[in-house]
């Protein structure tokens, strides 16, 4: 059960394919959220690409469910690839229909923290293509600490178990900041 | 008739809705290509998500057409949408499909010219990442004349028809810059 | 006289010369700041480029001031010029010394807003620069309004006094939500 | 004794002080040209910093040498440390000086390698900048192999000599593309 004061963290992962080492980055930080923080994930499977002229019919329902489930959450946790030194076009079109309309997008102030597991530099290049991409909707993104994990074959094993003991460090550290960045942002609601 | 030195060039619009300002640059630049270059486009409506599992089992129709399409045109032009500070979902996972696999992708060595419409300050965020997205593939990315063009409603007609004679000027020159470009670099394969 | 609940901000110009249109444009914002606020601002003239043997041989003059400056300041404004896409060398140099030592850096959480005159697109890819760098310090940039001057020479006239009305209302704004944001992040330090 | 078709490559380090690992990466680099080419160095020592009224009043001898320099050399080399996630102030600066004027500036079409040494990431996120900036100047920067020399305590001696084999490999590899770069760019003039 679901405490009043728990808080709800939605993560994200950019790769749709089974066995992503995103994915499994992502299930591996869920498992280490401190105390009072309930994790939840929600797949871009169902997510079309965005089209104005299908957004102005109406957003369709994984559309939807995208925004309503970033509404509730108190924080986001994105987990992204690195394809083509950027993040996946799959998280970028997820982020663009999120992202809309400008105004009472779900992103807006919205507490986010980002990761990543690819190549030999941990996703770094796509990870700062992200915090760009999230300014526009003036999200608050947690700058620290940063995340970047590389040759993820190294870190998980086949089942998509971590079994990197500094990697396992490093995300239970971002999602104790992470937590503190969302009670940060509450606290100024309630001023 | 296609003559045997004739050029081809393929065009891409980062953005899927009918009457886009972004496919309408796209139509404008295409009439305006110089003597002995056929200008033809793409569509991106039916390409999926990228999956590598999907990948796994063999790419289906749509991003067959749309690598062989790349692989035998002598250049791209990419039009970009600006959708939060960067290219569109659609074109980015159009892009991440086309450099798969990375030693083989159509868009190796291709050159590619961009340009794009959008907001006040006219896609210059969003060509600033696909240049570096485009990096990844070693694409031979024109650099000069850039063309933001911004307030795309002041630029073109009700029915996408471009009215403004700066950007048609600017157009032709990127075309004709686009030109010489490409036989650059095949004069350097004759080598 | 300075009340003790004046808040204080530091100004920079990235531009050395005389009669530059970024140096005008702190000095208009510093007229615009509200109630309560002190603006003052700091020339980068003096600042010898990071050399980390100078450093170790302890900080010069110049530097040292700038870092006391930055440190008793309760924000910073940071007014840039873009030179080839981004920061100028002398910005990119103060910022060099003023992050050093990391743990300690008077840049660490500082709130900090930014802004721009040049060129034909207002500095957005100079200002998409300093917020990477500025990450690297965990300061607090503020992302909304985002400033993008372009055509300074109309909207300055001969003596570096702000013509453009708009521009003025622009800066009001961000002066306005810079207080907001100091303010949110004194909060927060109360608690 | 300089043939009449040796290439001269000039390298420049952007880390001022002695004892830098990129100073010593630039003069591994150097001992690994191929055949026919000749690697000079320049430092940027006495580099004053850029500011408009001073070169309105004829550029500084350091910078005159800075400028023949370059416009002397086939082809640039820059070994870039990372500072604040950028590259550093006095690589900037000596930048900014030597793409002016824009029209004549020696930066113009040059040939450039990039590398650099540094932090966990090997300055991958400083060579993104430098990749935009040099864009500016429409310089034709090699994109592969991309060289990113993390840990560099590591790679080098205390006498600063390269100990780590395989980014000797990495560098003999970048200077041998290198001399490919820029034949390709001389092969088009003389066309």
């Amino acid at each position: 059960m679901r405490g009043k004061d728990t808080l709800r963290i939605l993560g994200i992962s950019g790769s749709l394919r089974n066995g992503s080492y995103n994915t499994a980055l992502l299930g591996a930080a869920g498992a280490l959220v401190p105390e009072g923080v309930e994790f939840v994930t929600l797949s871009l499977d169902n997510v079309p690409m965005y089209n104005a002229d299908l957004e102005a019919a109406g957003d369709p329902e994984p559309v939807s469910l995208l925004k309503r489930q970033i509404a509730s959450a108190d924080g986001l946790v994105l987990a992204t690839p690195e394809y083509n030194y950027s993040v996946s076009g799959a998280l970028k079109n997820a982020l663009d229909w999120a992202s809309r309309p400008p105004r009472s997008s779900p992103l807006q102030k919205k507490p986010i923290a980002i990761m990543g597991v690819g190549g030999m530099l941990g996703t770094v290049r796509a990870q700062m293509h992200l915090r760009e991409i999230l300014l526009h909707s003036d999200a608050r993104v947690l700058s620290r600490p940063e995340v970047y994990v590389s040759r993820g074959s190294e870190k998980f094993d086949a089942q998509g178990k971590l079994i990197d003991e500094p990697t396992r460090l490093q995300l239970k550290k971002l999602m104790q900041a992470f937590r503190e960045w969302i009670l940060h942002w509450k606290l100024e609601l309630a001023h």
